[in-house]
């Protein structure tokens, strides 16, 4: 994604109520930091974050943070949690590689929407799914582990499809055309311009003990 | 795929050296119909038969059988045999159901290349990978199984990788765009006018011991 510069952005951050900002030091106890007990959901590379603030809306009884790198897009975020305010959602600025040192089983679920693909076999191990990552979130999931993935990139996906076989995952549900499916589905930012072109997403759901 | 009668092709298969016309009776004994020990390779619904047809003339040591279910179909297979015969092929005209009654423990590979998708969920189980055939499948195969899939159809590719990976297949390969990789590939009849499209063609190769 290209990225705008956005004017005061690190300033923003530090300055919001509902950016974590030093996710480190809640390493298990996130419980207290949304004062409950409910189940812990993750999106990583969050964005804009229509997909986390819808999911969070729909469901009151889970906790959400979403994870992005880029101040600059994350602001985008904050906008809709300034507009109406969630107590079920957070956000964290942060790389993913950092993951094990914020969430020690914690997170129940996953989300991967849109993940940068990195389609050169070179930068493999960067994707979300690569082997490298998911030895990391061996240790963030509490017990069962489930990740859910959206994509349209095929080589992302073949790869994920792999990784994940490989790795001891059980394919809950696959769609290679998710518009086609009775899968419920909450579309973000990228999806809605993609799907406008016709183009086909891509959708996995595994599970893991 | 429509059907065109084809005049006297059950006289034409009834005479034909190519094909197997008991099969059942060689259960245990394909080695002594090939007269060697090489491995046997499986394609289910071969077509016309150019796939099977140039694997065998590729690999001659390599014993191929194609099976068919349709006479007017496999006599166009035939064909190329009274071109030029190979001795490491041989077609069989059945019913994919019927495979356990004429291999035992001895296929090494198993080929399925665009089967028909059977797209309804009613129908679900008449795909060539639903649990009902992967059942079949563990009797016929010898030790290690191997099966490699290509098709366009997305039901039927989303089905696959999650049937496969609940049965317990280990995924080798897998590609959402076949063109686009540097796996080998001879293409069906089916696939060069697919391809010839611009449209993608989904392949996968699992394993399970």
């Amino acid at each position: 994604m290209r990225l705008r510069h956005v004017k005061d952005a690190h300033e923003k951050i530090l300055a919001s109520p509902y950016i974590i900002l030093e996710p480190e030091k809640y390493c298990h106890k996130f419980k207290e930091l949304f004062n409950n007990d409910n189940p812990l959901h993750l999106e990583i590379g969050t964005g804009k974050g229509k997909f986390i603030y819808e999911m969070a809306k729909n469901n009151p009884d889970i906790n959400f943070i979403g994870l992005e790198k880029y101040e600059s897009i994350i602001i985008r975020a904050l906008e809709k949690m300034e507009e109406e305010a969630l107590p079920n959602l957070k956000f964290i600025v942060a790389d993913a590689k950092n993951l094990a040192n914020i969430f020690v089983h914690e997170i129940n679920c996953l989300y991967l929407n849109f993940s940068d693909p990195w389609p050169k076999n070179r930068h493999a191990n960067r994707r979300l799914t690569s082997p490298f990552f998911l030895n990391i979130y061996e240790n963030i999931f509490k017990a069962e582990k489930l990740i859910i993935q959206k994509t349209d990139n095929l080589i992302l996906f073949a790869s994920s499809l792999k990784n994940l076989n490989n790795f001891g995952y059980e394919f809950l549900e696959v769609s290679l055309d998710l518009a086609n499916t009775n899968i419920s589905n909450i579309e973000t930012e990228y999806e809605q311009k993609f799907k406008s072109k016709g183009l086909k997403i891509n959708y996995l759901k595994v599970k893991k003990m």
